[in-house]
């Protein structure tokens, strides 16, 4: 059998749906709100036309009422929901909720799974991830994890300081990361706990204001504050947090790229209509030489991101470790795809940078991803140094 | 006598007066407000503190209150007053009232000089400029001017729609510049009228929505529906406003730099406070290559847009056209502002998408830069062509 | 079936066997003679042992003596091939052998595969492709084409100048584009010719002295001065030319990539080979992380190259035009592999700038592919175009 | 007085007269000779002609024959004398010569001066400069240096090897620096011995290949072979020489700047010639929006250059250290010209990369720049850390 990119029928069936759904039902939807969806029914009422629609919660299990993508078929369908800021709330994977559930497939109990998983599938509930911490804690490198849990009688006790938790305000439980054994700076254990939203002990201490504000329910600043969990809110075992994560973080950081590059065929999209009408100096954009340009670069790195994240996701369909090759696409495409988006601006002009089109709300949602799920530098070094090690055997 | 790059002491000291002023009493009130002024509370405040600083008007001739610098003298002062984002509001030298004052200056006749040069040089009103049309009017191509004024008993009837006319809403008076003669595409004459805010067939149709949102009363969709001005609402003589356009749009250019390089000074800054701070994996983030080689890539393209911003406003001083000097600093400087914005957030992390610091607004800010004043294309076009021209002679 | 990125076994054999033949046997010849091989001693003696090794001629139908390879196993056996210069030469797929092959197993006769193809894929005989053309001819537009063939008894007369001819010197037969209709500017019908080396019309005027040397046999420049072949010398059917010229270019756009990318893998261990080892300022230039920058940005171009390389071939065995794939791939691959060894001479310093190592020859050699096969620019004008079009329907 | 752009008239005057001999003397010469003069007569014969034109030795006093120019003088004749490969050679200025003679002029004693300087400043003789050794010794640290100088009767004893010794062979003399205390790694102290050709323990061990060529006398490895030099050898104070080759390098680099620059003009003017004559899918090259893009940007490189060498000349010449202005000068020129080098060649197609034009020759000469008087990225660290160090005050 010879190399083969073209995708199952079925998926390739689900993703045609999906591009139909965004088009027809949540694009009109996402420009009436300026591409920031800030209520409850406009989440529900998404969610409910995609369930409709044939369409909703295409990575979960049949089980759990999804259509049990591999990474693959994800890579296909999340980057057409991805046409939309919406399109991921509407099909209910959109971060965090969806590498939750991910991961929740894969360690959570039988009764966690019932209790957790199965309503945040079906969009009854939302979720956050809280591991990030203020500096000096766990950022670009997790073993700085500062937050701690310590034994307490029939449960744990965590202590710590949160940020960047997105979606924290509103979320019916949080998957809280903290440190079991070991020290900030060494390695040591971490262990996962759900820890549910009414535990008066974790406090929503602000919303901080961001750049990117799409995210639904914001990025919060939570406090665990002697905060008691029973020995049933571990996730998995103790101080296998690390390596959880990695099971999350390597397929969240491909669903991120597939999102994103959902926006940034939009944002060219919106260039292209554009340039092929705006007449100037007497020729349409369209036939300007620097405007082709741009329209050819962004045309090239979308291609170049998407092929990269398939590489990546067939790799870790395949139990592979991944570490490499999503790092690669993670850092090529969250470049690539901020790149598109500017250009796409610069192509409109003055419209560009206007409310009248999204193209600047885009360019706001697109920075930060250069940042989170490993800033490029940390990738780039952590790239470097396998290949260097590999070199030095 | 040799070349020589040393500010003239006068220039100096007002430069040093004006840094100082605006660390101690700009800044706070820029971090009070995220960057943006709302209110003419806040503006009078700054501006009444930078008369008091000795600081104010720095570009406008001692008879009407300034200091009188020269555009090299310009560049030294603006650029400190370009550290804050309210720094140039507090010193009167904010777009669009500079432009405007430098241009009345040189245009205007006596009485319009006492009627509205005056009191703008003071603060006392703020103005505005409506050139920009939306497509297919006049943008990039001023020789698409579309507005269009006509002869009527008296003085003229101004028609035609305007838009991004920046702090339109609260000025006393816009310069409307409205084609006189020849027909769009055609290059023909247009002529420059000062239109009096209570004008009421000058029409303030909406504020646009736009990515930067700091520059004070916002960019406006303004119609002139058939909006009459007496003649002595001309501006200098009648079917020269493409050649006034000229006076104003070169400083203007530079004025615009110099301010925007005031900001890259203080992204960098505050990238390398953090990055002399904060640890993260055994080293100081200043001690890691990576950001090493953006901290550097910064200080380069801030002293390589300076340098490029002195050659042109010394072209300027000489009474030279600095048609390219000018194209090639506005085009480098533009892009190296955004470059140095977007590096000292990355730098900064999630703290750098955060509302914590102002980076996130800065990079808001100076993104249209690279299209206002001229798109970098249509600058590069046109450097190219002089440069081709010039070859073929 | 899902998306399957595993090379078919036989191909995987294949490829390693190629990898250890030119690491073993290749890559010593190729140092002794600082990446360029004069003689024909030196060509016959690698293709003796690539015979031996089994991995000769991977390309070419079985029934001409090669291994049959679609367009998928030849991008991972050629990019082996490439990792020497000298490798495409051992294995007899080096440019333009390789692309006359392809043509003419798809398109000759009979009898011209027994009399040209079946040496050819033997190394027995060399050839060259005569299309390009001295300015205002056929270069970026293949319309431009300036050469003609006319009618005479029994076959036809080409007169026109060619340049660029890459191998012509030794071979034993050109392709010749030449104009049966149409004018120089208008598309028209061109026809492909194959004119023996003992043509005494067909004149070599010169070797054109380049910045590469490696492609066996050098860039001609070619006259044909009246030249009269027979009726048998046309090369399919008359007037049918450019067609034929996307059946060899598009693939030979590919193989061309695939080979450069091998050179760009083997710059990158030759440059992580010296980073491992070299310490400066206490630390092994492995460990800075500009240097690990560079590392990394290495292999995620070496890594979005391979990945569009192989999308382009999945289109093209599928029997797809691939015009838009091609393009994509060829537009990055060329600016990549360029990006990649200029890093690497980079990261090695002095050392990589001397002849001690074949950095500066690599870099020689990579350097006009973004000019051949369609310059960047062209390909870029036309990747546009089609997506401008595509939007527009 | 405030700052002054226009150089010095008599600097002016020069500066024309230069460009004229440059133009009608020098190009000729160069272009017969593919951009590398080999031989003593072509070296002769152009520094006759240049005595002859009043253009030769610009930068030496004029006590020794020059014009005693001063660094922002030599800015604008080195620029005019670098528009040829062979003009520097010609007006006795190119490297390692001129630095020499920078250093010499300062630091030697009369003795040495009459012996050493009068007759290189007339060009009666040439010289090298030998610090750079192979790993692990000096280069980018040049506190690595292990070639030692110990105390005998009467002088000292050197020992150890150097390489990349430009202009060695055939050299009157070179200037040694060796360790005369301390220990590889520390700083210690180094001393500037001269040593004469005709020493026997000093050899020419070969001429290293290199991708540049056209640095007179090639780039040599050397060794100091117990090779024995009275006192009067030493050049300045023993222990001194690293403070020494301050006072070398920062001039050094900034005149390397100087004389690229005017290749990168020289570029330019190439490119921007065809791209005024040909013609191509019915446009001029200077017609279309990609090639106009990569002239307005090989203007911008080119006058962001110029800028910053001016403003580290003016450093210079005010006797400040310059250190952080000619790093941020040299790492932007040296990348700058690259650029412009390789947009130029690109402009010009196969043309090119032809031997027909020089851009090729010209891409050689330049690549090694981007590594030699300081890698770019020892440079952005060190840039880096004086900021950061500035910033933690």
């Amino acid at each position: 059998m010879s190399v083969d990119l073209a995708p199952d029928p079925a998926v390739d069936t689900l993703a045609r749906r999906t591009a139909t759904f965004v088009r027809e039902v949540v694009v009109p939807v996402e420009e009436r709100h300026g591409g920031v969806a800030r209520s409850e029914s406009v989440r529900t009422n998404l969610q409910r036309a995609a369930v409709d629609a044939g369409v909703f919660a295409p990575h979960v299990a049949p089980e759990y009422g999804g259509h049990g993508l591999d990474m693959r078929g994800r890579a296909v369908v999340f980057e057409e929901a991805g046409y939309s800021l919406l399109g991921p709330l509407a099909l209910n994977i959109a971060a965090p909720d969806e590498g939750n559930m991910h991961l929740l497939e894969i360690i959570a109990a039988p009764e966690q799974k019932e209790r957790y998983l199965r309503p945040l599938a079906a969009g009854a509930v939302r979720s956050s991830f809280a591991m990030t911490e203020p500096a000096p804690g766990a950022g670009s490198d997790p073993a700085a994890l500062a937050t701690r849990a310590e034994r307490v009688p029939g449960g744990w006790r965590i202590d710590g300081r949160k940020w960047f938790i997105t979606g924290a305000d509103g979320a019916a439980f949080t998957i809280c990361m903290a440190r079991t054994s070991g020290r900030p700076g060494d390695r040591g254990g971490a262990t996962m706990f759900l820890v549910d939203a009414d535990n008066p002990r974790m406090k929503l201490v602000r919303h901080i204001e961001t750049l990117d504000e799409s995210l639904y329910g914001g990025h919060l600043e939570v406090l665990f504050d002697g905060c008691v969990v029973p020995d049933s809110a571990v996730l998995g075992e103790v101080d296998e947090g690390f390596r959880y994560a990695q099971v999350r973080l390597g397929p969240a950081r491909m669903t991120h790229c597939m999102r994103w590059l959902g926006i940034a065929r939009r944002s060219q999209d919106i260039a292209v209509a554009r340039a092929n009408q705006r007449e100037i100096f007497g020729s349409r954009l369209a036939d300007l030489g620097m405007v082709q340009a741009m329209i050819a670069d962004n045309e090239i790195d979308i291609a170049a991101s998407r092929a990269l994240i398939l590489q990546a996701c067939w790799e870790l369909d395949l139990g592979r470790s991944g570490a490499q090759s999503t790092a690669i696409a993670k850092t090529f495409t969250a470049e690539a795809v901020w790149r598109v988006v500017d250009r796409a601006l610069q192509i409109c002009g003055a419209l560009g940078v206007s409310g009248d089109v999204l193209l600047g709300r885009y360019l706001r949602e697109v920075r930060p991803f250069r940042i989170y799920d490993g800033p490029s530098e940390t990738h780039r070094w952590a790239i470097a140094q396998r290949v260097a090690r590999a070199a030095a055997r």
